[in-house]
């Protein structure tokens, strides 16, 4: 019988997540019962919200159970088809598993038009991180022509399509990033106004200060912290913040402390909201549209940073709480098969 | 000349402010100029608002200037009249100064009919701690029947308010409060569904959790620091968390830290908003019009704390940080003159 890996979850871990969190296990290839499609991993997603589901604690998603294989979003191509809706050969996207073959429902997964663009940019500009971003902006942060927006994590998957759709909606822009290379990207070939590399900066507080003359109006946060903290000083009046992430506090031990932050709302009258893109699902083909439109008309970049082999997958994943990833970070698992 | 008497600031409190901070001054009376009066003050009200305005930073409050008179929310009687809108003996309310005579422009004045109730309502349930409670929380908490909601100095001029409001509109009601009377008051008189007194409370995570075993829907925070850090934790999905003061920090000579609080609004969606009463100025009379017919129809009890004399209110707003009054308090200047 064929065989296909599988990454699962070895153990939870404890502060930053280690190889040893991770085991790679060979198992026989499900078969698909009625209704349901064998895909062929072609890239896998690794995303920071990953690292709640590895903890056993109550969170927006479900905790993964030690030993069993993790969850990701997948791109992938359908090798053995018990359903109607999709033929082998198709490409299609969806929340499948760490695996280079799963089994899933075909009410769970979308089609993937190889024809429209490269079939990777469903898991980031055109799939749950680009959504997130325009959901987020939009509806949570809701950007007006002249407000100053600022974005954390500017050059990771979500932040580089929020920080270029907010200057589409006529914001200045100031991002953070975690090195030189990213905020050259940020301000050469995206448009920003103005990006500060954390790392390097002495005084945070100055340096956003400096790059936000006018205050904030709109801070996408999906960092928290010092960055935030920074941020929090400079908030004007109205101001909305969107809470995207957090992912500078994911692998802490204690519980985080920092300045208390609701005196300056009340000066302020602003408003902080988290969001979940799970919510938007009855508008994720609005947002897929629009952003589709601006990347063909050259009004939104993007880049991926692909890791290639399954077996590097967690790898990737690591790498995100180093800021190794410019843009979307991806394992690419597979070719496809034609 | 007739002489009358100010408080002035002194010098600006570090920390906890002290009678060193006040200077009683003796001054001539002033006269009313065109479209002025001269109001002799009954009652002075003191806020929490107004350690604020004792520091030299800029806030949602103009600072007061060392060496000046303070101002306060003041209930007075005309005592001479320059303006058509006002006649000697009327009854107003207006933000004023710390003095027993204060001369105002008359439309910076609202009349109080005193055949409505004790005029000095107009400083307490029926002025700007009655419409911050209204308009706080009904507009940005916004409970609905069923929902829990929470407030933080529930014993106060604002938060009494907002609990009561929060119980007529079918919302299950808990309170935090400083002493074994207030919570008495609280469960007894105005019908909370629970109240804690924070003071003698071992573990307030655990006691706010016991006494909100559904969670928390609607947070109205006056308060901050310990008190609020037990709430968050409880927070639900799409809650909602009006900052209306955070009296526990006004006093903090450093830069007060505590847990980081952003990543509990993505896992629930809560919002968190400051608000001003300020904002509502346009609101103002239709919030005192429920407000009365409130009191009216017995739905709606108040209590004052009154400190009689002039000389006393410093020590009246220094008691504001001990947490000494039961429902609004206020210092009584003089008598009506009739």
């Amino acid at each position: 019988m064929a065989e296909t890996r599988q990454w699962r979850l070895a153990s939870r871990p404890v502060g930053e997540p280690t190889m040893e969190n991770f085991e790679l296990v060979t198992v026989d290839r499900p078969e698909p019962d009625d209704g349901e499609v064998l895909v062929k991993t072609l890239y896998q997603s690794v995303d920071p919200y990953m690292r709640g589901r590895m903890r056993d604690a109550e969170s927006y998603a479900e905790p993964w159970d030690v030993g069993e294989p993790m969850q990701a979003g997948v791109v992938g191509e359908v090798v053995e088809s018990a359903a109607d809706a999709f033929d082998e050969g198709d490409v299609v996207t969806g929340n499948l598993l760490w695996a280079e073959h799963a089994v899933a429902d075909a009410d769970e997964l979308r089609a993937v038009d190889p024809d429209l663009g490269p079939v990777s940019t469903a898991l980031g500009v055109l799939g749950m991180p680009g959504v997130t971003a325009y959901w987020g902006l939009l509806d949570v942060g809701d950007p007006k022509p002249g407000d100053t927006v600022v974005v954390s994590a500017a050059a990771g998957a979500v932040g580089s399509v929020v920080g270029q759709l907010a200057r589409l909606n006529g914001a200045r822009v100031v991002g953070t990033a975690g090195s030189d290379e990213k905020v050259a990207w940020l301000t050469d070939d995206l448009g920003f106004d103005a990006a500060i590399n954390y790392k390097e900066t002495d005084d945070l507080a100055d340096a956003m200060a400096e790059a936000c003359p006018d205050g904030v109006d709109v801070y996408f946060d999906n960092v928290g912290g010092p960055i935030t903290d920074a941020v929090w000083q400079l908030l004007n009046e109205r101001s909305r913040v969107a809470v995207c992430g957090q992912i500078a506090l994911y692998n802490e031990t204690e519980v985080p402390t920092g300045p208390r932050k609701l005196a300056k709302l009340i000066e302020t009258r602003a408003k902080v909201e988290g969001f979940l893109v799970g919510d938007y699902q009855d508008r994720w083909g609005e947002a897929l549209k629009r952003l589709s439109r601006f990347i063909r008309e050259d009004e939104l970049q993007y880049r991926e940073n692909v890791v290639e082999g399954f077996e590097n997958a967690p790898d990737a994943f690591l790498g995100l709480f180093e800021g190794e990833n410019i843009g979307k970070q991806l394992v690419k698992v597979a070719e496809r098969e034609e």
